[in-house]
């Protein structure tokens, strides 16, 4: 049927324009303008009306603000673990918004269901879990939390009906791990006083001798280890903690291992770097997020256990109204830790169709390869300064007597880079995440080159932290 | 510049075609049919392949994935609490999945931030809870459990740091609440087992009296009250528990009330409907869900408190790397229960602007317009039963004598509708959820004669549940 006037076709159609142009002005704006949060409220007029737009109006101002959003695609951005893009996992994405199916029941998301199971299969195979336990979450805090739960619930068994008698258990992790491991210990009511920060290396690994000292004594006061919690890829400097003669200490005494390889856990991708994992296949569970280094939007994490039905033990919950065909295994409902839940499976799974196992391990492979150039870089700039010796993609540096946090917030403020800093060793650090394989070299050499640029205009500056 | 192949072409400028294929599919089979797992993962070839298809192979694959995938838009879905689609929502989902902004911070997400805080703020002016607190949650079982953090952590004080003393205290819900309030209570160390369900009324409310006594006679057995869970739109029957007056009884008793508004929250929307949340301005925090009956797509859920500065209280942590510039409150992950974290907030203020306030007064209102029609059209028909008065849109039924749930599986596997069944004092019935307004009375009244055909061939069975 035809339209009758231009507002009342479906908006659906114009996602060819408006995607169309949101690409061409990533390429010519990479890194778009800092707004001052008040005027842009009030010039792209973001308050709610009363009384709705007409649907070209409103598409209008969804443009302008897309249009002002940050680019986390292209030459201009490397703030985060993650950029650029899979296009074919974008485009996936968008199917997924239009199909909008809630991923609890065979019911109700059919096919979309079994890939999900593939890639969680997949995803087990290759860390060593193969008939183990899995699922999609929403982030690698929540993959961590679910991990967290039933490390906790595994350990006090009455946990989950009688509640958690919190008072000496201990969590163990390193100094250098993700904030989501405290966090979660408040949020789970283990206690974030019972986390304990295990020192890290010159490089950033948990030293597993000093785990064991750590436990030793804390036995000895009467303290129960709870759980172990490694990270392979930390968050500043991405150092991988040595999995296996840690998982030797926590089992001598017992406890749970977790690996948070939200960032790392793509060099399960590549044979030439699994081994900086080694030992993951002996750990209890595992957090690793797709939509960091493999390119996929955001959110795609998964948590996977080596022991196979935990999922179901610890998150299960009888839904008459929801659960009513089909075998459980078909129901993820029924062990994930949301009811109604987005289908965050399509995007990864369509971009696995394209790349293959081949084409994740290349494209490990080349951030790799970005990574190792930036550092040759720095190695060889004598106003450059390295600040640990790089394990995986991320690049931590200073130029030498200027302020870290200045330069990239210089950087920010003249449209030259999203990039941002980070503390290692006590000193404010630039924190490079080589994450995007679609940048070339030169792309690289520019970024140092404005960098240096922007550094020589600062006025000196020590970059240790006193406070 | 020119692609050298069709292969070598963005797969977005793509999104346009696949999209018109998927709009054209849905409304001519509006019910797809139901694929046999094994089959449909052997004859779609949905494993994961070793070297990568070529784009074309890939996005062809994905075609036949998503055309093989359950409509929840449309005249044959009504088996859960969404259905249909406002498609500027959708359209603004899919930009949101090309921008891939991560909502932690302004200078990673820029304007993105401002619109979670103006919905927000919109939000909670509606709940009667302006100047309080909110934040953006994956679903409303999160919600749920972001209140229930809160409210364990202002009862116990010390429960962030020292960890939850679990063991005497006790969460009061309705024995019609959701599954996640007694699955929360198992994830957050207060003990599935501490819940307690208070016995509703006929139509499905929370008896107030009922809390009262259980809360004195825990009380009498040293019991230490936590947390009272009102629902207002409850799963099965969509009852509202009177808010007033359990706020009396649990404030008498100084407990924290939350109501979990994801399905009837929208009644806000709505001048002729708020009453039925009356008292919710008295209340503590409050959970409503825009992807049940504002058409937004999965997953847009806030979890909203009177109390300021809550979610930075027990959700902050600090991590340097991350949080660098700009003030606190333009950085959302310094009080979200995630880190990186999906933009869930652009498709709800697309439809906002383009609906406004009175569209969405409309919407709910014709949302309930429809659940009276289907109403009325069983009460006047003796072969049907109300199983309920409904009080909002989900109206709960019978075909006399004929099984419920074997009528439901028989609907899909005929391509005739997805419906869900659910129990209501005792007996199974059919769970009709009127949350699409863009059908017609006919197409309910369609769908009252395929449930009566279909009905008809069944033998008798009754609906009684004897286990």
């Amino acid at each position: 049927m035809a339209a009758t006037s231009e507002t009342s076709c479906n908006p659906l159609h114009q996602v060819h324009e408006l995607a169309e142009i949101l690409l061409d002005s990533e390429s010519e704006q990479p890194v778009r303008p800092m707004l001052d949060p008040k005027a842009a409220r009030r010039d792209l007029e973001l308050d709610l009306p009363e009384s709705g737009l007409p649907l070209e109006r409103a598409i209008d101002k969804l443009r302008s603000v897309v249009l002002a959003t940050p680019v986390t695609t292209g030459t201009g951005f490397y703030n985060q673990l993650f950029g650029g893009r899979e296009s074919i996992a974008v485009l996936a994405d968008m199917l997924a918004a239009i199909c909008n199916t809630s991923m609890y029941t065979y019911k109700a998301a059919g096919v979309q269901v079994i890939l999900e199971q593939i890639l969680l299969e997949k995803m087990m195979k290759l860390a060593g879990f193969a008939g183990g336990d899995g699922l999609f979450t929403p982030g690698g805090s929540m993959s961590n939390m679910a991990a967290m739960i039933i490390a906790r619930n595994e350990a006090v068994e009455d946990s989950r009906e009688a509640g958690f008698p919190a008072g000496d258990f201990v969590v163990y992790t390193s100094a250098e791990s993700h904030y989501s491991v405290r966090k979660n210990a408040g949020l789970l009511g283990i206690g974030r006083a019972n986390v304990v920060a295990i020192p890290a290396d010159e490089i950033g690994r948990m030293i597993p001798e000093k785990l064991d000292e750590q436990i030793v004594s804390d036995l000895a006061a009467g303290k129960k280890p709870l759980m172990t919690i490694t990270t392979s890829g930390t968050t500043v400097m991405g150092a991988f903690d040595p999995i296996k003669p840690i998982v030797e200490v926590a089992k001598k005494h017992n406890t749970w291992v977790h690996v948070d390889g939200a960032f790392g856990g793509s060099a399960l991708l590549s044979d030439a770097f699994a081994h900086l994992m080694d030992g993951l296949e002996l750990a209890d569970s595992f957090t690793w997020d797709a939509h960091k280094m493999m390119g996929v939007p955001l959110i795609c994490s998964v948590m996977l256990t080596r022991h196979a039905g935990m999922t179901t033990k610890h998150f299960d919950e009888a839904a008459t109204y929801l659960f009513q065909q089909d075998e459980d295994m078909l129901n993820p409902g029924t062990r994930s830790l949301q009811c109604g839940r987005r289908n965050d499976a399509l995007k990864l799974w369509a971009a696995w169709q394209h790349l293959g196992d081949e084409g994740y391990k290349s494209r490990v492979e080349r951030q790799f390869e970005l990574a190792q150039h930036f550092r040759s870089r720095i190695d060889e700039d004598l106003e450059l300064q390295l600040s640990c010796d790089p394990q995986w993609i991320t690049v931590c540096f200073e130029v030498t007597g200027k302020p870290s946090d200045q330069i990239c917030d210089e950087l920010d403020r003249r449209q030259m880079a999203k990039i941002g800093w980070g503390i290692v060793h006590g000193r404010r650090v630039i924190r490079m995440v080589c994450v995007n394989p679609d940048l070339t070299t030169s792309d690289l050499d520019d970024l140092l080159a404005k960098i240096k640029a922007v550094g020589a205009e600062m006025p000196e500056a020590d970059n240790a932290v006193t406070k």
